[in-house]
């Protein structure tokens, strides 16, 4: 009940301790961080004694005690366990709502309707948090801040459960967002799942060529980047989403397939426009994916040439907030073997033209 | 044989005027550009007058005369008609040293010989400058700074055609790497336009998701950025170099094959390891990728929080260059729906522990 002001956004606690959290690795040691730093009360437990005291050392939450009485709890334990600590817990505490934090819903959902579980004070959520690795030591207050927050809220007779994640998911800075778990679990399929296949394939690919990635520019790095994800969790994840993320990867199994088709017989008639509309395609999607702030907006793109010296980074954007233009996104490119490096900025359309001339007249070196 | 102090480097010019430039496009118009900044005589010539006359306007050049005697003839016209082009100045210009500038260089040699071209006076070339869209009008001195130029010289009769055009590429500020044709077509087949592809048939598959699209974070944004590359375009670079690139795909394609097959049959034995090894070579070849300066050593990654108002970013980065502490690489990030971003500063790992106790005294949240 301790509802101080939060370092989020100035409100007060929405939710009422204590919270009981199981699992106090990133996203669990996470949750009480955030919590603990707008006054609410934190019960910790986790199946190692050594990660729970760190947990506890790291500020994440206190012991649990006999008399504790959470009305929410939230488990953030490895997907292969969820299931089974879930339906423990719904039965360890008949009146408190429990939810998870696992990235895949159905299989959680599948496996507690088989163990007989009690699913009406059960609510499946799914913070977007982006870390996949990393204990107690990595976590943030801030982990989940602007990120969205998926909530799979199935029943009406869930609005009691689905009151109680939306406000953790508000207090932890997060932006809560409503789905079935179906829809979900389709939804990471295709924005999650996918990419990180298609990333791991494509650099699975570059290992023994050393030479031609003398040429690598940004387009392979972009696109290769999410290939450094942790093994075997993602053997798992992959594992607990296996249908909708083989309906997917089938999908551009197909795709590839018919490109394949059209490249190898380029010059006979249709073949370039076929191609072609493979990439066109590509555009639109691209162009469909939501940028800053959940619009679609598309951005004018200012790219300047700076030298590799501490502070001329600085000095840029510097010169960009006293012309009073504000940076939509950025990216700083770098040159194999040279030390300048290429920064794109993205400001609005309409600042566009005023933000290059009078970067220029300011001596910056545009591209 | 005006030889001034260059711009790029405080050396003089290496490249010996007139240089003639046929293509007035946005890498025939930026090669002029970047010649007549070091005092490079450059004579211009266009299919179109009114590209011609808009280049020479911009400061590209100036018009061919009948006097005219170049060692050096640069063709950047389309890849379609690039051999037909390269073929009739080698004749036009019996003591010229000719070379080209399209991305796929097989191709174009096997044009050459079919049309009985006097080769030995021909040198093709890559410079690696990324932008393949936009005209004479978008293009700058500096497009080349820092970039591989890859010349193509099989023969030994070719040091004089390599000494000059190696001479062009220094004197735009690029790095010349020498490779066979082979080696070259098949080293962009990997990594430019593998990437393109995989780029594209992933965005393609996510038109008409706008739901599951609201979960985009960064990896999908990484992964599919490529794809807003132009179609006609790219139809035509990918069928000029359709051998190597096909057999990059079907690699792919066979991965992608055998992966599908691991994941419908993920609870049976030995599949999630199969799985989690394809992921972990896709770990070991991103990280075969060189990072900056050409160098594959990793960096210590620290991510910041910062507000969405100008300056913001500005002032993170002061805080750093006053502290002492070069970035390497930065990316910036944003939280759908918010207004705060994330900056990821990449830091050489011998200062990464005291850039983040620095910037944490400074005030800064760090994630």
């Amino acid at each position: 009940m301790n509802a101080q002001a939060s370092a989020h956004d100035g409100v007060r606690a929405r939710t009422i301790g204590p919270v009981r959290i199981v699992g106090s690795g990133l996203l669990g040691a996470s949750i009480g961080l955030g919590l603990r730093e707008i006054g609410v009360d934190v019960v910790l437990t986790d199946a190692s004694p050594a990660a729970l005291s760190l947990a506890i050392d790291y500020g994440a939450g206190r012991a649990a005690t006999p008399d504790d009485a959470p009305q929410l709890i939230v488990v953030s334990v490895p997907p292969d366990v969820t299931a089974q600590v879930v339906a423990d817990e719904l039965v360890a505490f008949p009146d408190a709502v429990v939810t998870d934090v696992a990235s895949v819903k159905g299989a959680v959902r599948a496996q507690l309707d088989a163990l007989g579980a009690d699913v009406s004070r059960y609510l499946g959520s799914h913070p977007m948090a982006g870390r996949e690795r990393g204990g107690a030591i990595m976590a943030r207050t801030d982990l989940f801040v602007g990120r969205p927050w998926v909530l799979c809220a199935e029943q009406a007779t869930q609005a009691d459960a689905q009151l109680l994640v939306e406000s953790l998911a508000l207090d932890l800075g997060a932006t809560p967002v409503t789905m079935t778990t179906a829809e979900h679990d389709e939804s990471v399929a295709l924005v999650s799942h996918l990419p990180q296949v298609v990333a791991s394939l494509l650099a699975a690919r570059l290992t023994g060529n050393d030479d031609a990635l003398r040429l690598t520019g940004q387009g392979l790095r972009d696109t290769s980047r999410l290939a450094a994800s942790d093994p075997e969790l993602w053997a798992q994840i992959l594992s607990a989403n296996a249908d909708p993320v083989v309906a997917q990867l089938e999908l551009l199994s197909n795709d590839l397939t018919a490109f394949i088709a059209a490249l190898r017989n380029a010059e006979a008639s249709g073949m370039k426009r076929q191609m072609a509309q493979f990439i066109a395609v590509g555009n639109r999607g691209v162009a469909s994916i939501p940028g800053k702030h959940g619009s679609a907006d598309r951005f004018s793109t200012i790219t300047a040439i700076i030298d590799d010296t501490p502070g001329e980074l600085a000095r840029l954007l510097t010169d960009m907030g006293e012309l009073g233009i504000n940076i939509e996104d950025m990216r700083l490119e770098h040159s194999p073997g040279a030390q300048v490096g290429f920064v794109e900025l993205a400001v609005l359309p309409a600042v566009a033209e005023r933000a290059s001339s009078d970067l220029l007249q300011r001596g910056w070196r545009l591209v």
